[in-house]
């Protein structure tokens, strides 16, 4: 199997796994994808010990790093003196009280954490070149820009690394712009897909940016999580493909327990497309989080980014824990960022074989297709 | 080119094209597709004429029809000794008469003119008995129920006219209820379809419910207006489309001079899934009509079905001929359903066109697939 990417980046099969976790990264890197660390939860000091320890287990096979840098943030936040949890309003922050309260979680001590600042500048173009530096120390055949144009210093550390840059985009007009801001590769991204996402599908969307773009090579993301769906993807005239929700059931996944179960049980129609998780909008699984931030009478609405990714994160980590628990409460508010697939997720697998899997599908797909064009 | 739907109806290349236009139903039946012409619009005796000129017309070649049966409606209309007009609340009078101010307009004669209460009618179980009477004494080769599962009669009575009965639907729960109900072919529709149509897009929904009804055949309907959408299509395992956008700017379409160079202009982020048609979710081209019903502070809201149809239709209609005068107000208003496809709409084309083009982009993606798997 060879499609330009396959050859340019020496993989058997051109799948691009999106993690957080960096044991997925190595098994789809080793079973002949390519695996993509995002890197937006560590510090460049952590992310330096998750590389190292990928590079030992994938023999120099090729795997990238995704960073995020939205192109448009919370004017006060873009302020580098800011103390980001000042720039939290009150009401935001009674809002939040309101909610663990009524779902008997106690206090958030939520936003108030130590290192809020640091996490939050991570998602600035200043604070992701911390990550970007450290990323390209390490012998990494991608790096991606999971929101808004690859910032100029990012394209030019990287072209003199020899990097390609990936781009994702969910609209023609933003892939047009992200090639002229250097990306090398783009991912058109429909609203299918999980975390942040626009509203074209991927069925309608691939091609138009196919077209724009030519001969940048696209990968098609959200709706792909079996071997069909690989082959309907390059059908669009996509160069491979670009999934990340696939990979949050599987055996390696460091998804909460409790996530985890309820996307195994979730069908297609239990995802959102909200704001209350980062500021931007964003997929995930429909829960009362998502309910009481965005159809409340008493919401005040979602922050932007970086502000309610912070107070989201850290509301979150408790819900997590009090969820593991056993807390009802948090157990209804608890949710994750996916896409419609999560449909199809109803077992718990090895990444590993998820990757076979989609490959046989994929050849079964194109001999099915085989036989009716041909009869 | 054979799929167990070009066999069992007689067509060259399974491509199902949705109209309400009679010229564009032919012009697809004669090219080697399937016609199916939407019969809601039509008066039982208006559809005997349209049925028998598509008969002069297609020299014994394959079409159908399609009927709107929704299971669920407005309880009053449900009453066959209602009024539907007196159902309609003070209120969205007021709402209406104010956006006709406000759009300069003047008054709204629309839901008082005559014959309402029939055109809702037809949206009723008891109300598309007299088309499904009509069509089956016409030699058609399938009849589809469009929302909700085909009622027991409209199954019993085409099936021993032995014809297919076709349902669409959004859902993998909806499929299987369809085919438990007696439909023979499945039409599953993702949510960027133009019209009534669900949350979930097709890529994701197709594969899924081809695995839930197997061995029932299942065409794809949403983001398919080219050859490269039915390649894509019949990956995920399909044994054809269902079009019904990519008719709308085509030369023999009978769409509104306003709104076809709406929808000629339009991008795929131009459309939006709203009530403010017919009273359930509906895909169309977003305008003020939209924005005004979902959006402003005064809005009532939508009504159920059929209110809202017979509201905003006969709305939409005054609306039509003041664009047509050149009144702004009524261009900002105007719109009409498609789906996402729009945005791959820029060229207004003989229908027949349209499916040589796509027959020929299907075989070249084919080769493009064959040419990726097989280096």
């Amino acid at each position: 199997m060879r499609t330009s990417l396959t050859e340019r980046l020496g993989i058997d099969f051109p799948l691009f796994a999106f993690s957080h976790c960096r044991d997925v990264v190595a098994a789809v890197t080793n079973a002949g994808g390519f695996g993509v660390l995002g890197a937006v939860a560590y510090s460049p000091e952590r992310l330096d010990q998750e590389l190292s320890w990928i590079d030992a287990q994938v023999n120099g096979r090729p795997y990238g790093v995704d960073v995020l840098v939205p192109g448009k943030i919370d004017p006060g936040a873009a302020d580098p003196g800011a103390h980001l949890l000042d720039l939290v309003p009150e009401r935001h922050r009674d809002f939040l009280a309101h909610l663990f309260r009524k779902y008997g979680l106690g206090l958030p001590g939520g936003p108030m954490e130590p290192g809020a600042d640091e996490a939050g500048r991570r998602v600035t173009p200043e604070g992701a070149t911390g990550l970007i530096d450290v990323a390209l120390r390490h012998p990494i055949g991608l790096i991606a820009s999971a929101l808004g144009p690859p910032p100029p210093a990012m394209v030019d550390r990287a072209r003199a690394a020899g990097v390609p840059v990936a781009a994702l985009v969910g609209t023609v007009e933003h892939a047009t712009r992200q090639v002229a801001a250097g990306a090398d590769i783009i991912v058109a991204q429909g609203t299918e897909a999980g975390g942040h996402t626009g509203e074209v599908s991927t069925m309608v969307l691939v091609p138009q940016v196919v077209d724009a773009v030519a001969p940048v090579p696209v990968l098609a993301a959200g709706g792909i999580a079996e071997g069909r769906q690989v082959a309907a993807a390059l059908a669009l005239g996509a160069e491979g493909v670009w999934c990340g929700s696939v990979w949050l059931t599987t055996d390696e996944a460091e998804t909460p327990p409790v996530v985890k179960r309820k996307m195994l049980a979730a069908t297609s129609r239990d995802t959102v497309r909200s704001r209350s998780r980062t500021g931007k909008p964003a997929r995930q699984l429909r829960s009362a989080w998502t309910e009481e931030w965005d159809g409340a009478p008493e919401s005040p609405g979602p922050l932007g980014m970086p502000l309610q990714l912070l107070l989201a994160e850290a509301a979150m980590a408790q819900v997590g824990q009090a969820a593991e628990s056993g807390n009802p409460g948090a157990r209804e508010l608890a949710n994750y960022f996916v896409g419609q697939v999560v449909g199809q997720m109803n077992q718990v697998k090895p990444a590993r074989q998820v990757v076979y899997e989609m490959i046989k599908g994929y050849g079964d797909a194109v001999e099915r297709l085989r036989g009716i064009t041909d009869a």
